[in-house]
């Protein structure tokens, strides 16, 4: 081949990812705290900052996890590829346990167990075409904007950090952090209930009101319910399957990272009903099941065998337990945080059915400069509001996932140390 | 919001998948030996199909991974987010024992430990551009193809099979089953060895024509190398980096999956150096390792803690002799297929440097006819080559991956009963 003859161009790359702003939010932070930390080694950092567990794995968890391990050492119970949709008794239980009994109807073969809700909501857009017009709160939480922009299906960023072609849905104290419907139709909406970050939750009538706008519109709803387990009204729905029709128009992602401290562990289920369909460019309408089962089965190759064994042991009675005591414990950790912020007089929301407290800065205080100043002063991280968007400058996160000790010693620091 | 003056459209669908044609090659498999096994209930099938291995994880990896589930008990130990990376002491031993001691000049932070090299494969698309010229072997793994399907980067599928747009290079007994470069430039080329189906590898001066193509096109290679631990020739490079200037030009996929028997453990990595570069569509060179650690960051959360521990051990004295001892006993069980099919007259390839065995069907007899005539005849699975591409019908893969017992009545059946 004569090289004189090549037109010389190269690989190109996704355009796409030149337009997102900055690091994504957690990098940043750690950046951040990196460099206090290096800079003053002798303060004694606690991280309130990233929802990240502290507690360990439930019993049960631990005890079908090496169970499964020992599976895996002998040929006669040794797991090789497992089913990239999940192995079904996992799928099965999930349904019997977590939809069936709240009313929602679905079936084990419409539960796909997946490495991460993270994934799964950036994954999903795979299986979308480019023109779809796509609505977000705001705050809210980076990742589905960041993915969004990667695909492509947003033009550059404004000065605010906006999006050009994404439609933000503001969640802000006038609104009770619930987003009004959209002024216009979209054909996909991201809704986060209970939500990152504003621990705001969504009541029957809000999600009536958003399943009959997506039935109306033949929109997508994409649901992240992935701090469910934390809701402690019971009249909240936990999943966007107790409204009727949602079974035509929305996806859940659901997590095991948050209710059974699977952060590092990994392991988590999205839902994508047989009924729910989109449509080709010329028209046709297309089942999603189908798309997404195909885009599983060829871009991924499951779950750890020995990790779903852990999932599965969540639904044991003793599993059962000991995640709902785990999931209290935060929530009794949310509770402290949220009074001594009250306390002080800080305008505080969240918190009573998610573990993520959402403050209000102090008068004048950018959400940045609130977390170089609760850094700097008390060596609390936390979570400046701005990050998660626009409509999130003012506001502050705090999250109630850290042993009883650090939460403790954090309020004890803010309420003495920090001037407002 | 009044519904009557919406203008009635609906959430579009990746069209691209609509191109895909019939199932993912192992469904397909799945779904004829299911019927068979459902019609012959009596059958004893023995799987030498898809590469899923049968053995037992090595007893170094069970053992740590015993020990990491312990951590997980304790809250001195738990462990939550790792980094999306990979765990710094994974990808350390991971550069110092299977790169640096070949020459390859590679850093532990140009490596990214993940679940699965076909989710990496698949994955990587995200960070290129939608125009690039893309060339495959034909036959081919199916999920670089399909994935490229997807991803919009081919047109549709002619009757052969092959996609629009799609560079095919064919790979057959005639050129030893290793490509000869494209008749002209491409941006991005797959290349496999050692190679699956065919069982094919790749000599040092084959990967240096390669590279120097590579480097005079500014083409980028993706290098999977998932087999390199079946490499019985001291003469085969392992790696792509022990080519000079392959630093510039190659990213490498590794996995756990066959070498330590991870099949359904799940771990795998991928180098993506940071002297390589793709141009943005105005020209300016952009740092592929840049994008790939935001892709990353953004849509994964990492390998589980505990499977990354499970990983470690394959590095240590013991678990590096276990994982060697599993690695010789497939290779023997090739060996075993090898002489089998070779003594009946079969016309046979690979299985050398390579758990799989590439047989030419007898004369007249379609891959897909083959496979049913095995499965008839013998109750034996293997793979059609035609699954693999149009230049693989007429071929057929076993796979060496199964337990001696089996492998040793498969060729037995295969000798006496099948009709060639």
């Amino acid at each position: 081949m004569d090289s004189v003859e090549i037109e010389k161009v190269m690989v190109q790359i996704n355009d796409n990812y030149l337009k997102l702003k900055a690091g994504y939010l957690f990098p940043e932070i750690g950046r951040r705290v990196a460099a206090f930390a290096k800079a003053n080694p002798q303060a004694k950092i606690i991280k309130l900052g990233i929802g990240d567990v502290t507690e360990p794995l439930p019993p049960a968890v631990i005890e079908a996890m090496h169970k499964a391990v020992d599976e895996m050492a002998s040929r006669d119970t040794f797991q090789g590829y497992g089913p990239e949709q999940g192995c079904e008794w996992l799928r099965g239980k999930v349904a019997e346990h977590d939809l069936r009994p709240r009313g929602c109807d679905i079936a084990a073969d419409e539960i796909f167990v997946s490495d991460g809700s993270k994934c799964d909501t950036g994954n999903i857009l795979d299986i979308l075409g480019r023109d779809n017009r796509i609505a977000v709160a705001d705050p809210v939480y980076p990742v589905y904007v960041d993915t969004n922009v990667m695909a492509g299906n947003t033009g550059e960023a404004n000065q605010r950090g906006e999006y050009g072609r994404l439609v933000y849905l503001p969640a802000t104290a006038e609104n009770d952090f619930t987003p009004d419907l959209p002024g216009g139709r979209v054909d996909v909406v991201y809704l986060c209930f209970p939500n990152n970050p504003t621990g705001a939750v969504a009541s029957r009538e809000t999600l009536t009101k958003w399943v009959d706008y997506a039935r109306d519109n033949d929109t997508l709803i994409l649901f992240d319910a992935a701090y469910e387990s934390f809701i402690t009204d019971p009249d909240i729905p936990h999943s966007i399957y107790e409204i009727p029709g949602a079974r035509e128009v929305a996806i859940e992602f659901r997590s095991f990272s948050k209710s059974a401290g699977f952060t590092g562990t990994r392991c988590a289920f999205t839902v994508v009903p047989k009924t729910l369909t989109g449509v080709t460019s010329s028209g046709e309408r297309v089942e999603l099941h189908r798309l997404w089962n195909r885009r599983q089965s060829t871009k991924f190759n499951g779950v750890s065998y020995i990790i779903q064994r852990g999932a599965e042991a969540v639904y044991t009675d003793a599993g059962g337990k000991q995640t709902r005591a785990l999931i209290d414990f935060y929530m009794e950790n949310a509770r402290i945080i949220r009074e001594a912020l009250t306390g002080m007089g800080m305008t505080v929301f969240g918190g009573v059915n998610a573990p993520y407290v959402w403050l209000r800065t102090p008068a004048e205080t950018s959400s940045w400069d609130f977390f170089d100043k609760l850094l700097g002063e008390s060596h609390i991280v936390g979570t400046p509001g701005s990050g998660f968007g626009a409509a999130g400058e003012g506001y502050f996160r705090i999250s109630a996932f850290n042993s009883r000790e650090n939460v403790e010693a954090a309020m004890q620091r803010i309420t003495s140390k920090l001037t407002v």
